[in-house]
């Protein structure tokens, strides 16, 4: 007989079966749970049901492997000793909680559910030992609001509307009871009327969905952990975990674990706390309680929580008194756990904890969430302080996205100073967001794909998680820090002012009304997260400079150290040059030189190109611009003094330089064709397939000229400047190049111009490099041709993608968020590289390309450059550069340096 | 030391260095020349000068290998010995003729000169020798014409306006002369004349081209073999190994010989031949012959020339007299070297010969040009003779696009019995050709490329050849059978009618007169190329039946012996369906159901299902045309019994389907949507790059009742059928599919469907086949994942072949015939398969599909199925069949057995 598998780790007291480095199968709240018992900090007792559980009990359709019935009773046994009560038992009856957990945190996505235990037979034992007919009858109603909720409504199959489930009839009911007797508060409830409440609960809840209320305490139990691992399909968990990109398979735990309460008299309290300041990376202990609570008091933000102590305290609660000072002992006791988690995780840590009539339990410590700034100022604080003592640790501590928050834009200090703010709430997310104000999720959805919505409640839930993505601020009038809001946004790295206490909020009216200001759906707000401030119409927004944060420049100089790929910038003028080299950008991987095209006598030049009827025209009208575009290159290349520019020739066809209808007759007087043949000329530049069209060295070999010109434009500038004393690094790129005779046709011309270049002045060793983008598929697989003449390849993912997948950017929106959705593809390959298709395409042209020249020069100029995700994958096929926008440099750097920590390459 | 290099290679007499296999050295005139003097045919004695001379020649910019100089010294000398005569003699002086000769015929594109050595040292001599003053003068005159229009005004770089170069002013002198005399013919132009014609000449030459003509032999002769080398690069020769797929590198090789002259008085005549009728193929000798008349008298199309034998009589020279009555014993040797000629070629040989003052002499024997019946036939008859005794030589014989011809439409017999001809002249191409006339060859290019065009000319030269190819049928005034029209037409399989002498072109006028008919260019005539008939207005066409064609049916069942590629047939309708089966295909490879879909009631229900505002109406519309696609179905199923059927589920976007703005008034009541909606619904369809839009198994992706609808009605017919006892093989293709999750998605619905049909119709084995296309680039290099999951591949190398190499076939136009120019694409990637590029992706696909599935079953269906190239390339890459349109399949089958005999697969 094999042993049995063990589906059951129990934790607190003197028996800790699981560690914290057990998250795959415990989850995070699990490991998290076990490891602080093992390091003796104060857990409630309980057991971990592992995630495997989960994924068999979904792919069995509800079934669960036979060992587990009997290790849960076991666990529960356990619990049952280590708390010296019993569940189920009439005169001290064992309560537990029942809760998710899975290996990332998924905040509010799954379900929860309280004082599983206490039935018609256990009350009256509860209440002789707490003397608290309020507080068990309170517990009670509360079971039954949760379990009905999740448990039974959805055992029953009932898909209830909006507003109109179970929960919200018997909050209903309570409200009603509430006005009828002039209570304002739950908490004015009395313990016979919430007696009677409960039985008007159970009442409802049989006539409503058919089945009585159990009674049975392990009917209970069972109800309970079926529905938190139902709830990981949940339609609110597969979203968040498709924007997260969670994968389906992880499963949750569940952990069963003793409850206690915060909620027992004035003794008790319950409260959520950070090891460090989440908004801001400051190394002092934040956070909120409240005084005879439950956990979910504090976190749904329905009462405005008190601040821990003198650091956390806000605009909001800066009356109401501390933890430190309303209970000394039990702060010191909270301070010293804090020092020990730090100690032991050496990280900043989320904990949860309750006070039981004066005794402190800690219900839970994760990895604490945080803004970008504060992930920033953490690591690099961590390696000063030797909390951590490793580059690397320091570097995988902020997600590059992370960075990209610290990179948002800030409302500009200098006109807040002008201007009072309408409204002032807690900063929950920093930065800058201005935007249309919505009231609902579904409408911020709706608009929020067109324009920048900041979104607007009164509080948010989990199923407003899809509106608030697509938001580009949150402003909510409820809620604390560690409210739903604040929490989500912190995650997204999203602007989000909580708790803006002033707001009335009116959804079916569509207003939002502060003191006497009326504002409504549509109205231009700004808020500033970092300061919790709110403002009408739209503030002036600035970046922060890169080079005045000193944590930002130490912790970026830490990514330089370690990464192996380099990091340029797209850019086409010399002001975007200045800006990315000030982010770290080692050089321009991709110059465009289209835009320099549309400057008004540019633009009437290259019309006449365009229109010309004989070689002669088209070679004049095209060398006219042959000084605007040295110009063009004289200051980028000044710019970039030192660090090599690539510059690709014209790549888009060129109807895209010929006017709309509307302005024929201005092209007319401007090229002196008469508009029959303007029209003629355009009908015939039409293409049914742009993106498959006549462009790039399509182009150039149509119209020699086009190349020539540019070419002796980018080799003149290089010339000059280097005849200056300027170190010039040149490199020209050939695009759309899909056959290495198109490369060699395009190399003959501008090799010609460099002759000419190089006798004119005076330069005969004058060198600068030739390549080619590898956008077209056919270029990719024979890249081995194409690298016996280029010097360089620069992968042009965005129409390798198209080029590869058959899609075109433009068309694929009326099907590729479905195929999203459907996990057709893991995430849109257009912002994230498609690893196994195009990616094949990349490693093949790499392989094929570095077979031929094992030192050609490779990078990317596609956008896909500053996804993290993809330039974690360009590391990993020995790319030596990535190239992407200016304020995306440093995401990259970062990106660059984890793709080392992760892949080592030599 | 080592040996010289040899470059000059003798024959005729008793000393030939070549033989008839060394084509590419001594290209296929000189290799010709050296065989039949090894066999013992009078040839003219001279040398060769070899391929790789010209290569130099023309590389080294016009300087020849040092060895040359002396290698042709040396030729002469042995030329002389056997010859008895010495080059620039003065008594009894040798003269030369120099002519091209690449590997392969390319007829008129490179130069000749006669007579060199004719100078006025050498003069009175040959008066003296021949006693012929007016032979000789008439020599030197040609002479004169010949070298200073090919060798002087091209080494002069002139470029006249046509019609103004040296030879045109030398004839304007001629005929001047003529018309001041009053002769008619050149032949009446006395000896005096000629001679004071001659120094004429040479004075004008002196003028227009600032040099005098040489008078010097030897460097008339270096003059000559020089400008023949460099008229393999000159543009009419470029032009033609263009469309006639010649490389460049082969150069031409160079025939210096002996003159022989067939205009020295009535025992001279000079002729060309066919051992066989090219025309129809039929066992009998054919040829044309003029007593006293220089070759190219024959060639040129000046004179009509005689027939040789009763058999090759035409209505144009009935009444003139045959070789074989005129000059009994001459004919007889010819006929006995005929026989010599095939038994030792073994196929039908293409002859020319001079009779000098009695004596026969062989100018040259190639292989035969012969027309697509004519190749059958012989290939058929040399078998059953025994003159070939294998099969695979006999399939080798007949190149595909002859069988193109032999498929080609026909004018409709009984319809040619009702309408009079408005003219006859010989059948030089067979087929029908309907078209409007165009007098030019600039015009049939221009209007070439948008419609069928007739090109009518008096008689056509070299520099019509561009214009000869866009046209349908070609049509002239003069010339017989071998005249260039006749065998440029016959080269390329074109409907052609020559020595039509009853029409009056005036091209100024733009018209043709013929008797009392005016016609207009633009008019609409009909030619029958094979009973050389002229009628007015377009008649009707047929196509051959070929299984009532014996010759046909015996040839491709020897293609069908060897071939290993299957061979199937593109077809959406049962009538198709029936054409191709009679053609030999074995099944279908494609049939599209989007043509379904434009029935009158279809329509409105596909529009309805557009315009579907719910699922439950789309679902609605989209099952009203479940019984029409059924339908489409059980007829094909029916017409292909016992043979796969392969049927693609619905591919274009869903804007195909709407109308125009034109008709939104009877969509909308059609559909009962506003027309706002509709207006809305367009442009909500609209695409910027419907090429990679919204289509294939996008559509049934986003739509799934599509695929379900789809597959439901080819599941139902195929079980309907099956159950009736029709053994039908059903294959279902999911279009557009670039990543495995997208098949694994349609599959499943596909699944279901089954399942439900066999179901129904109580066939609990019922078995179809499950595969996709291969038609995004994705795909092919995922082609491993992809064969997980399907069953078979069908290649669409339309999209392939626009995705791979990034350019779609609509737009391609204002750069791919550039390209092709260029030499950056050997040919049209979209006619016949990049074998380098998209060719490659192939390779992966087949391979990565194999690896997972050896036995997986492959096959193509773009347009690339029927080109022969490309299926030799399908057979390379170990396909199991291709798939093309009906008319296509006996194409396909003769390149399957072709490919099969060259590069043999197991």
């Amino acid at each position: 007989m094999t042993e049995a598998k063990k589906y059951i780790y129990a934790f607190g007291g003197n028996y800790t079966e699981g560690h914290g480095k057990m998250k795959e199968l415990l989850g995070g709240k699990g490991a998290g749970l076990a490891e602080m018992a093992k390091i003796g900090i104060p857990v409630p007792a309980g057991f971990t049901i592992t995630t495997e559980v989960c994924t068999i009990y979904l792919q069995k359709g509800g079934n669960y492997p036979e060992e587990v019935k009997q290790q849960v009773a076991a666990g529960l046994k356990r619990t049952e000793e280590t708390m010296g009560r019993k569940f189920g038992d009439t005169k001290d009856p064992l309560l537990v909680s029942v809760r998710s957990g899975a290996r990332q945190s998924m905040p509010g996505m799954m379900e929860t559910i309280l004082n599983v235990g206490l039935t018609t037979a256990t009350i009256p034992g509860l209440i002789k030992r707490t003397k608290n007919d309020r507080f068990v009858y309170d517990s009670y109603r509360r079971l039954i609001m949760m379990y009905s909720d999740v448990v039974m409504e959805k055992a029953a199959g009932i898909e209830p509307a909006e507003g109109q489930g179970i929960r919200q009839q018997l909050e209903h009911i309570m409200s009603e009871l509430k006005k009828s007797k002039g209570y304002k508060e739950d908490k004015e409830i009395p313990a016979a009327d919430l007696q009677k409440l409960c039985e008007i609960f159970k009442a409802k809840v049989h006539e409503v969905l058919g089945k009585a209320f159990p009674d049975d305490p392990v009917e209970q139990l069972w109800g309970a952990i079926s529905a938190v691992f139902q709830s990981w399909n949940g339609k609110r968990a597969i979203e968040y975990r498709r924007i997260e990109k969670i994968p389906e398979d992880w499963g949750t735990a569940v952990n069963v674990q003793s409850m206690v309460f915060g909620n027992m008299g004035d003794t008790s309290a319950t409260g959520v706390g950070f090891t460090r300041n989440p908004g801001t990376g400051e190394n002092v202990f934040f956070g909120e309680w409240l005084p005879n609570a439950q956990g979910e008091d504090v976190v749904a933000g329905i009462r405005t929580p008190y601040a821990i102590n003198e650091n956390s305290k806000s605009y909001a609660n800066e009356k109401l008194p501390t933890l430190e000072k309303a209970m000394p002992d039990t702060y010191r006791q909270l301070i010293e756990i804090r020092a020990t988690l730090e100690k032991h995780y050496q990280d900043m840590q989320d904990i949860e904890f309750t006070i039981q009539e004066g005794k402190l339990y800690m219900l839970q410590t994760r990895t604490g969430k945080r803004n970008g700034p504060a992930a920033v100022r953490m690591a690099v604080d961590m390696m000063k302080e030797g909390l951590i003592t490793d580059k690397k640790v320091a570097v995988m501590r902020v997600k590059p996205s992370q960075l990209d928050e610290l990179l948002h834009p800030i409302v500009d200090a200098a006109a807040e100073k002008q201007v009072t703010a309408i409204a002032r709430g807690l900063p929950a997310g920093p930065g800058a967001a201005v935007g249309k104000i919505v009231l609902t999720a579904k409408k911020a959805e709706e608009l929020g794909k067109k324009e920048k919505v900041i979104l607007v409640r009164t509080e948010t839930s989990p199923e407003d998680v899809h509106g608030m993505h697509v938001s580009e601020g949150i402003l909510t009038a409820k809620g604390g820090m560690t409210s739903h809001a604040a929490l989500i946004a912190r995650g997204w790295g999203k602007c989000c002012v909580v708790g803006c206490g002033m707001l009335d909020i009116n959804v079916d009216a569509g207003t939002v009304t502060i003191g006497g200001l009326v504002l409504h759906e549509g109205d231009v707000v700004t808020l500033n997260g970092t300061a919790g401030k709110v403002y009408k119409g739209a503030m002036p927004v600035v970046r922060i400079d890169p080079e005045k944060n000193e944590e930002f420049r130490t912790f970026m100089g830490w990514c330089d150290e370690i990464k192996k790929i380099g990091v340029r910038t797209n850019a086409d003028n010399p002001k975007d040059s200045v800006v990315a080299r000030k982010f770290g950008a080692q050089g321009i991987g991709l110059c465009r030189t289209e835009h320099m095209f549309f400057g008004p006598e540019r633009i009437t030049a290259m019309r006449k190109m365009i229109m010309a009827e004989s070689q002669e025209d088209r070679e004049k009208a095209v060398y006219s611009l042959l000084k605007y575009q040295k110009e063009d290159f004289l200051g980028i290349f000044k710019a970039m003094e030192g660090l090599p520019v690539i510059i690709r020739l014209l790549d888009p066809p060129l109807h895209e330089f010929v006017p709309q209808e509307s302005e024929w007759e201005k092209f007319s007087q401007e090229t002196g064709s008469s508009i029959e043949k303007i029209k003629a000329r355009v009908e015939q530049l039409h293409e049914l397939n742009p993106m498959l069209g006549h462009r790039g060295c399509r182009l150039g070999i149509v119209y020699p000229e086009i190349t020539r010109m540019q070419a002796r434009a980018i080799l003149e500038a290089a010339a000059e400047l280097t005849k200056e004393g300027v170190h010039v690094i040149a490199e020209i790129m050939i695009p759309i190049v899909g056959h290495v005779k198109e490369f060699v046709h395009q190399k003959k011309l501008v090799l010609e111009e460099a002759e000419q270049v190089k006798k004119q002045y005076g330069l005969p060793n004058f060198h600068f490099m030739l390549g080619t983008m590898i956008e077209v598929p056919r270029a990719a697989i024979t890249a081995n041709e194409i690298a016996q003449e280029a010097e360089f390849f620069s992968f042009g993912t965005n129409d390798l993608t198209q080029m590869g997948c058959g899609f075109s950017r433009d068309d694929a929106g009326s099907f590729l968020p479905q195929y999203v959705q459907l996990g057709i593809f893991a995430a849109d390959p257009f912002q994230s590289i498609d690893k196994e298709g195009v990616g094949l395409l990349m490693r093949m042209a790499i392989e094929k390309g570095r077979s031929v020249k094992p030192n050609l020069e490779i990078g990317i100029c596609g956008e896909h450059g500053g996804d993290p995700d993809s330039v974690v994958f360009c590391h990993q096929i020995n790319m030596n550069y990535v190239s992407c926008s200016p304020f995306r440099v440093p995401i990259a750097r970062l990106a660059a340096a984890q793709a080392q920590i992760q892949y080592p390459r030599a």
